[in-house]
This record gives C-alpha cells, structure tokens and sequence, in this order.
C-alpha cells in the first residue's frame, strides 16, 4: 500500500514537473515568436484549458485514495492558484482570463443540467416537504447563529449589520460541490442525494430574500414588504413556471424541431437551448443560473426525444437483435433501447468532460491562501466554520427516514454564494476586510473539507 | 415539390419571427431585471450561444434542398449579421462579443481536429506529391495573375505595391469551409478531399512565406533571403515534427497517460490536448491554429487508446455476444469493436455539434453586404472574383488521375485567410479602402457559392 502511495506521489510530482517545464518552454517561444498580425490571439487561452484539462485529471489521482475527483480537482486549483506565494507567478494569467471565467460558469451550468437529466421531477415533487424542512432549517439557524451569537461573541464591538451580513453568508448553499459528489460516487438517485439537491433550490429563493431583506436593512433602515414580496413572486413564478409549463412546453417543442430535422445536432441543440435559456431566465430574476439549468433538466425527458433518429450503432444492434430468438433478442433490444433513451446525456457528457473541470480548478485557483496567514483571524474563522458546519448539520435532522448524516453534511458547502454576500456586504461598507477574510476562510473551509466526509458517509451508507 | 418549398418558407418565416419575438421580449425583461450584483453577468453570451445554434439548425432546411448545411449556416449568419442594414439592430451584440469570437475560433479547431481523425496519414502521404503540385499551382497562378494581369487592367493607375498585396490576398486557401462541405455530404475519404486538404496545408506554409516577402518588399524595398528561409524553416520543421514526432509520441502518452485514469476524461483530455496543442505551437510559428488542429488529430490514431476502458455499452454487447453461435457473435462483435475504436470520434463529436456552427454563423454574421453596394466596386470585385476562381480550379488539372474539377473547385473559397492578407495589406498602407473591399467582396463570393458548387459536382462524381 505504502509503495503504491509513493510511486503515485512520483508519478503527480514527475508530471507536475513536465507540465511547468513545458509551460515554461512554450511561454519561452511565446515571447520570441510572431503570431500573424491582425488574427485576434486566442493560443494562450487554448493552452490555459490544456493546463487545467491535465492537472485536473492529474489530480483525480486521488481517487485512488477513496477521495471523489472533485477533491482533486480543488485541492489542484488551490494550488496552481497560489503558487504565487511563492514567486512561481506562472499561472496567474489563468485568474485573470475573461475567456476561462466563461467556461468556468458554462462548466457548473452544464454539471447542474446533467444532474437534473439524471433526476426525474415526480421522484423530486416526493421529497419536496422534507426538502423544504431542510432548507428553512438550514437558512433559519445558521442566520441566527450567525447574527445573535457567533458574530457579537467572537467580534465584538462591530455593528449589527456587520453580524448581519455574516449571518446571511452563513446561509447559502453551493449545490455544484455536493452534487458533484454524489454524481462522482454514483449516487445521485438516493433519497438523501434528491432532498439536498431540492432543498439547495429552495436555499437560492430563501438566500435571494435574505440578501434583498439585509440589504435594504442596511441601505434603507427598513424592509419594505412589498418589495420583498415582489422578489418573492418573481422566483416562485419562475420555478413554478418552469417545471409546469416547461413539462407540457417540451415535448410540443421536441416534436416541432424534429419536424425541421431529426440529426443529433438539433437533439444537442434543443438540449443545451433548454439548459441556457433556463440559466439566463434564473439569472435575470436574480437566481443562480445553475438553478435555472437544473430545471431545465429535471423538465427535459429522454422520452421527449422519440422522433428523432435513433443512433445508428442502435439500429444496428436492433437489426441484429431480430434475427436471433429469445432471450438474446430482448436483452439485445433492451441495450438498443437504452443506447437510444440515453442518447442525450451521452451526448451532453462530453461537453461536462471539457467544461465542468474548468469550473472546479478554477474555482480552486480563486482561494486566496494568504488569507489563512493572520493567526487571529483564521482562530476566529475557525470558530465560524464550526457554527456554519453546525447550522448545517441540524438541518439533516428534518429529512425524515434517511441517512441525516449525509443530508446535514450535503447542505454544508457554501462555495462561490457565501462569497457573493460577503462581496455586497463589503461594497455597501458594512462588512469590513477582517470579517471578509473570515467569511472567506469559512467558505474554503465548507468547501474543501465536505467532499471527504460525504464520500465516507456514501460508503458506508 | 412547390408546396414542400412553400411549407419550408413557411416555417422558417415561423420560426424566424418567433425566435426575433422571444429575444426582444427577454431583452426588454433583462433591460427591466436586476442580475445579482457583484456577480460577472455571463447571461447574454448564454443566450447568444443559443440564438446562434437555433439558427444553425433553421438554416439546416438547405439540406432539403440538397444544399450542405454549411451553406445554410453562412446564409443565416449573413442575415442576422445584416439585419442592421434594415434598422434592426438586435444581433449586433454578438459581432461584439469576444467570448463568442473565441468559440468560434475554438469551433474551427475542433472542425479540422476531426477532419484530421477521420483522414490517415498514410493515405495523406499518397496523395502528397499531388497535393503539393496542385498547392503550387494554386498559389503561383492567383498570384501572378492578381499581381500582373487582373490588378493594372481592372484597378489601373496603382502602386505596384498594391497590385502584390491583391496577388498575394488571391493565394489563400480556407480549408474550412471545404472540409465542411465534404464532411457534411460524407465524403472525407475520397482522393479529391484528401488532395484538397492536403493542398490546403501546403498553402497555408506558401502564404506564410508569400505574406513575409511582400511585406518586406513594401516596409524595406527588399527581401532577406534569411529571413523568408527562417519562416520556411519554421513551418517546416513543425509540420514535419507534429507528424513525425506525434506519430511516435501519441501512443507513448497515451499508454502513460492510461497509467493514472483509463476513464473517458482522460481519453478526452489526451485527444484535446493534442488538439489544442498543436493548434497553440502552429500559431506561434505563424501557421493557423487549424493547421495544428488538423496535424494533431492525423497523428491520434484511435488504436494508441487500446489501453483505456472501453465503453460500458460495448462491454455489454460483448457479454451477449459471448453466448450466440457464429455469424451473430463475429457480427456483434464487429459493432462492439467499432463502438470503441470509433469512441474518441464520438467523444468530440458533441463539442463540435456546440462549437462549430459557432464559427460559421459568425464567419457570416461578419461579412459586411454594404461593401456591395457600390456599382463601380462590385463590377471590378467581379472580375476579381472570376481571376480568383479560374486561378485556382487550373490547381486542380495538377491532381492526376480523379475529378479535376472537385479539386480546382475545392481549392476556391478565401475565407478569412484572404481577408488576413487585406486587412495587413491595409494596416501597412498599402491596400486602399477600394481595393480592401474588392477583397472583402472577392472572399464573400468565392466563399458563398463554392459550397453548392462542389455539393453539385459530388452528387455528379
């Protein structure tokens, strides 16, 4: 066992070797060479996705070691990102490429849309009560932790809209890490798996209202009902709209693009129009787009897509199949059947496998290490995170007969949410650098250390 | 037959207008909306990106008229990129956009990659002195003919400069939409096509070189022979490099490679790297990316991905296969194997049904009619245009023994190549407004009616 570690260590070190030498070299003739005059030029950006495409599957090494991949693929990221800290300022350009930033959103866009394909919306609507349960619990307690008691007792003096906000941040909840997780491990068709992935929904309209409340708190001195009524609406209308008309909206729009063509390039094309509409819809009522693109998802049926031609290799297996008797024909029909019924999260599994680690290893370049230096800090963070973990957990309690465990930890990454707040917080001046720094340390902390804990409660599930 | 022409009109009308209603209504919603602060807004390229696959696949009702689909998607591109000249001015966002003029580019590659993995290098090699003769001849005649003949008599009373730089802009060749063409009608494996894109590559090396000599001819007054060597060189040394080296290299890393993951990510990350690789170290020569993209995927051969897991579906049929009696077993087999040799084809397959009628809607959407509008320059653009077609299909008397026509035609369309040329031509002072858009004109033309030309002479063949 200890050689297979140690000769895994050469391999990652070896190949994180070659990979910076090369880079090296090719930055080298970059800075020598010509491009032709006039050609916009998109190399460096090419390179950049090669560099993250190898260290994320570099990284997922660590599968080797019983961890999901996505651990890898932000423990990577997190270190690509801060080697800066020690002047190895070689991937810096990465951060700060519009063009990566894009894929990095597509990537967690497309991850969501595949996770709802794979979830079945009656399957969804069975959960709802305990999802709801888990959500208001998991919004309700850490906010209050977070205002009444963690934020006066471990800062004191500051005001309270400062505790405020760090309530609100305690209260989001990134879907994309556990739901990585769960689809990494297989797992996404367990109860536990549907209510966190339910009540990570409800968490964005409840998350959504806390911010707009908070805001107008510290903005206005006052929440107006009205307003927070209107926003209210607005997402309800979307979610609600989204899963009931897009339900009948599907099959009738299937039916009328096939009549134009039934390739495979107008199934892709129905799919991803229904997953970036979504998104877009999400976006423009002020929900996560990857909420909108989960929708999308749990209203796309592969059933919907029965006029369009079936794959060819199916046809073939079909023509086969029926020349041969029972039971070798219907077992043959019944792979046929399922190459055609799955034909499109095959077909949106490629586009995930460029797309979604450029999402997780940039999301783990973004985590600025140096916050982690000022011992006073990272105490108080410390002392944060043990109360956003906690604030969590209890929500499992509300899941009914499953595993309260994995739902209660499913509900604890707060990835780039927890951030946004912090963010507003701090350009309305109420949250200063210190409290910022905390809420940062108390994200990465969610982030990084949920996926190994969930993947040891899968398995011993 | 007219009634079927007339219900085409129709829906597409449809369709148009429904798709103009739906984005002004979004676009008045987002105008009203309010995205979460402090997030990057991505919204409005993830509707682009949909606008322009809907497009896409709209346009794709030219197959019903036996026209390739490529020539759907221009068509289309031009329209929405010229709604402008009519008031509309809604899809002008898009030309502006610099992630959707990355992914066009990124379409282009992943275009050539999979030409390039469908094609095989030794059968490349066969036809290789033919291409080269016909690469000649198509660049030399254009170039004399632009340079001496068709400049002084159509354009008279110019610099000689002038007269190089419309010579030179005549000896491009963009491989795209020809490619395009013969992978739409399935025809990549053919002598013609094979001569073509061979030819295409070896113009793109003379352009490089011909680019560097006139240019130096207008800045300096003379040509360095050093210099024009070094360029050779260059190109030569990787061309000869990504085909001799990556022939040797693919399978070591491949087999190196499958020590760490032999699951599809990987499978995908190999095949993208090599694609992205090569596109990055050709441009840095000063080739186009497309020619790294296409030189990378000649050398991936699917065999070196023998080591990895093979498809679940594939490992199924075999299963089954196992227990029927011969010819079902050998004939079941026979789709197993193909399902798996054929899995890194299928695995890009998706990406380029994403990316590629992204480079062609937007390669239309920036073809600018109003440089048409002009009698006096349209009369001479003609003219140019009827030297441009005639000076490469002689090319195609070079080709030997096959349909001499389809490689002379093959060889036609100027795509953005040419207007490469033009645009440095016009940064250096030496092409006129006039004569830029005697260019631009000549490249729309012999790019918008090559497509149904060789769709014609294929069906002939």
């Amino acid at each position: 066992m200890s050689t297979k570690v140690l000769r895994i260590a050469v391999y990652t070190l070896l190949v994180v070797g070659v990979l910076m030498f090369v880079t090296q070299v090719v930055f080298a003739a970059e800075d020598g060479g010509h491009a032709t005059e006039g050609v916009h030029s998109i190399a460096s950006t090419l390179l950049w996705i090669v560099v993250i495409l190898i260290s994320a599957k570099l990284a997922s090494l660590i599968e080797k070691a019983g961890q999901p991949a996505v651990l890898g693929e932000l423990v990577i990221g997190l270190i690509l990102g801060n080697l800066v800290l020690l002047g190895i300022s070689l991937f810096e350009p990465i951060k700060a490429d519009p063009i990566i930033a894009f894929l990095s959103e597509f990537g967690v866009i497309i991850l969501l849309f595949q996770v709802g394909l794979e979830s079945n919306i009656k399957e969804m609507m069975k959960v709802g009560p305990r999802s709801l349960a888990v959500a208001i619990i998991g919004v309700v307690v850490p906010f209050l932790l977070g205002w009444l008691v963690v934020g006066p007792w471990l800062l004191p003096g500051l005001p309270t809209n400062a505790y405020l906000f760090l309530g609100a941040a305690l209260t989001a909840t990134s879907v994309g890490i556990t739901a990585r997780v769960f689809k990494d491990l297989g797992k996404l068709n367990i109860p536990e798996a549907k209510i966190v992935l339910g009540a990570a929904v409800i968490d964005d309209v409840l998350g959504l209202i806390i911010l707009a409340v908070v805001s107008a708190l510290v903005t206005l001195g006052a929440v107006s009902l009205g307003g927070v009524s209107v926003i209210l609406g607005k997402a309800i209308v979307f979610l609600v709209g989204a899963v009931v008309i897009g339900q009948y909206a599907s099959p009738l729009l299937c039916n009328m693009f096939s009549r134009i063509h039934t390739g495979v390039g107008m199934k892709m094309t129905i799919a991803l129009g229904f997953a970036l509409v979504f998104s877009y819809l999400a976006e423009q009522i002020g929900l996560a787009p990857i909420v909108g693109a989960f929708a999308a998802g749990l209203v796309l049926d592969p059933v919907h897509f029965r006029f369009f031609r079936k794959p060819q290799v199916a046809n073939e297996i079909f023509e086969e199949a029926d020349k041969l008797p029972e039971p070798h024909k219907k077992k043959l029909h019944h792979i046929a059947d399922h190459l055609s019924d799955k034909h499109v999260e095959e077909l949106i599994e490629p586009i995930a496998l460029l797309l979604v680690p450029i999402f997780f290893v940039y999301t783990g370049m973004t985590v600025r290490l140096e916050t982690l230096f000022d011992p006073k800090i990272l105490l108080v963070a410390l002392g944060v995170s043990v109360i956003a973990v906690a604030g969590k957990y209890v929500s499992g309690l509300a899941a009914g007969n499953v595993n309260k465990h994995l739902v209660g930890f499913g509900m604890v990454p707060r990835g780039e949410v927890g951030l946004i707040f912090a963010t507003i917080g701090r350009s309305l001046g109420v949250v200063s650098e210190e409290v910022f720094s905390v809420i940062v340390i108390m994200v990465i902390i969610t982030t990084l250390f949920t996926p190994p804990i969930l993947s040891m409660l899968l398995k011993r599930n």
